[in-house]
């Protein structure tokens, strides 16, 4: 953890702000315990399951905090992100809520299955080149044409405060709990969590957990500042990260005690590990942090109060089903 | 709903005081609000997930009062109970917390993951003939013997109390709920919930869900007196039901609105449509709420706010795997 990190523009007063904001449209998620898998994994496990989160993942918390700090006039402008996953469904979802339009650019070939979720919550989809910079271009540019409010997925410090209320409620709920795990994609959810924890009690661990086939923080730490690699497909869909971006990466570097990466068999062993005896569709982003536990990743002490952070279940139902019968699921390109 | 009935044994006060005295012990299962299932169910959806309750499965609720109730003296002889599911492994996870000896009379060819599950949370498992009335007869010699407490799955108000605490939590998280609905195998866990719903608020309505195959209630309403089926396998092997016994039955006749039935081709859907929408995993049992609303068996308003309690999660993942695949599965005999 590097010490010359300025005072983060992310305070833990902000994530209080988020909470009281966003409570009326969010749902509260429980923390769970579930002794039956204290073996398993060597410490006393608690699940915070966001799968139960409203639109399927903690994302709406990020999405309701950001439009709801925006302007009249803003909101009458619309709101635009690019995303086709749980970013977009939570952005078109408080969009739906409030009467403001949502613009979400995708690449042409996005599964039907996706376009269809956010358009379903009521979402506008723009499809748009596969290349990132291209999207990032057409995001800009139409912004600049009709003056929408762009809803960053995670470099964004409305949207980390957002999910950072995550964090609040652990302790609120676990006032003695010991480590917090926490998957890295972009870095928002890590950011907010990271921040909120370490702000009220900078003796709890916090880790973050990524794949080796796209694990930019990973790789940064390592090499001891913000690092690019190149990305590969991987079950865990929803955590790619080829490069930290400016926002998060000081609020990680300064506040993650520790990033370890966890490989495919151990996330498909884990999504079936929750469904069984948490009893929760986990997609397979939201069980790398089991899975790093699994595979031993993380050092726990028996009697240490650990809590996982699972972000979401929206995946093919069907692939769920080959996982809780152990047949082999490929990641998708 | 005759008219004939003396004041219930059971009161919502029984089932406010349950409530304070399990508190420490259980999960507060949130309601939540599943609005992408309201077209598809024809009404404003809610869902009590007791799948993440500790030990899987409403059942604990129960477990908890009964024995908290018990003197000193009582908890030293220990308790028992014939089951070999949800009531067991609950029974044995309360009295590991307590330490108080609990023991589970069980038909010999009792699966071995249920033997498991039960002796894994510190029960001792008692094999003994299929044939109930003989598991009656053992329990009865082996109380008769060492004094145990018997801790019946449904017929006993205590126990009553303890499951009715899930319908006083659906009251407080949505005070304008219209209608509950509810599964009826031995009637325990109905006893209570309506208990609480309709001392609370008569206006609500309150509907129970059995399976054609073992359909008791259903059965006895039709036929205005209690009235005696021969049980057949159903996937929804957890709320079989031959005939209603002496306290639940009068409660569920006062304050039970509709007893309905429900198909086992529409169970196994409900299963893959609360994996997919809810992210829960909904055993059989439990998914015969959502069942119940996916065939037409319920006459529901689109602005109706219906909360539908799901009872339990424990029953094999590979199964869970099949259903959400599509695959058939056969209810075992």
């Amino acid at each position: 953890m590097s010490e010359n990190v300025k005072k983060s523009p992310l305070t833990l007063q902000d994530i209080k702000d988020a909470a009281a904001r966003i409570k009326p449209y969010v749902t509260r998620t429980p923390l769970l315990r579930e002794a039956d898998m204290d073996e398993m994994l060597g410490c006393k496990v608690y699940l915070k399951p966001e799968m139960l989160q409203v639109t399927g993942a903690f994302k709406a918390r990020g999405a309701f905090n950001k439009v709801l700090m925006l302007s009249e006039e803003d909101r009458k402008k619309g709101i635009i992100f690019s995303s086709s996953g749980n970013h977009a469904a939570a952005c078109a979802y408080v969009g739906k809520m409030f009467g403001i339009n949502a613009y979400a650019v995708m690449p042409r070939d996005t599964p039907k299955g996706k376009i269809e979720n956010c358009e379903r919550r009521g979402g506008t989809c723009i499809l748009w080149d596969r290349d990132y910079q291209s999207r990032v271009k057409k995001v800009a540019d139409e912004i600049k044409e009709h003056g929408y409010t762009l809803v960053h997925g995670f470099d964004d410090y409305s949207v980390m405060a957002g999910q950072g209320t995550i964090g609040l409620e652990i302790l609120e709920d676990m006032p003695e709990i010991n480590t917090v795990i926490v998957p890295i994609g972009g870095g928002g959810l890590m950011s907010g969590i990271a921040t909120a924890i370490k702000e009220s009690n900078p003796k709890v661990r916090v880790i973050g957990v990524q794949v080796a086939a796209s694990c930019g923080y990973y790789l940064s730490r390592l090499n001891g500042r913000p690092t690019r690699m190149t990305s590969q497909p991987s079950l865990a869909d929803g955590i790619g990260c080829s490069y930290p971006t400016d926002n998060p990466y000081p609020i990680i570097d300064k506040y993650v005690d520790e990033i370890v990466i966890v490989s495919e068999k151990h996330i498909a062993e884990a999504v079936k590990i929750i469904g069984k005896y948490a009893h929760l569709v986990a997609e397979p982003t939201s069980a790398v942090v089991v899975a790093a536990l699994l595979e031993g990743k993380i050092k726990t002490e028996p009697e240490e109060n650990v809590a996982c952070v699972l972000t979401s279940g929206n995946y093919d139902i069907d692939l769920i089903g080959k996982f809780y019968k152990d047949e082999e699921v490929e990641p998708e390109d």
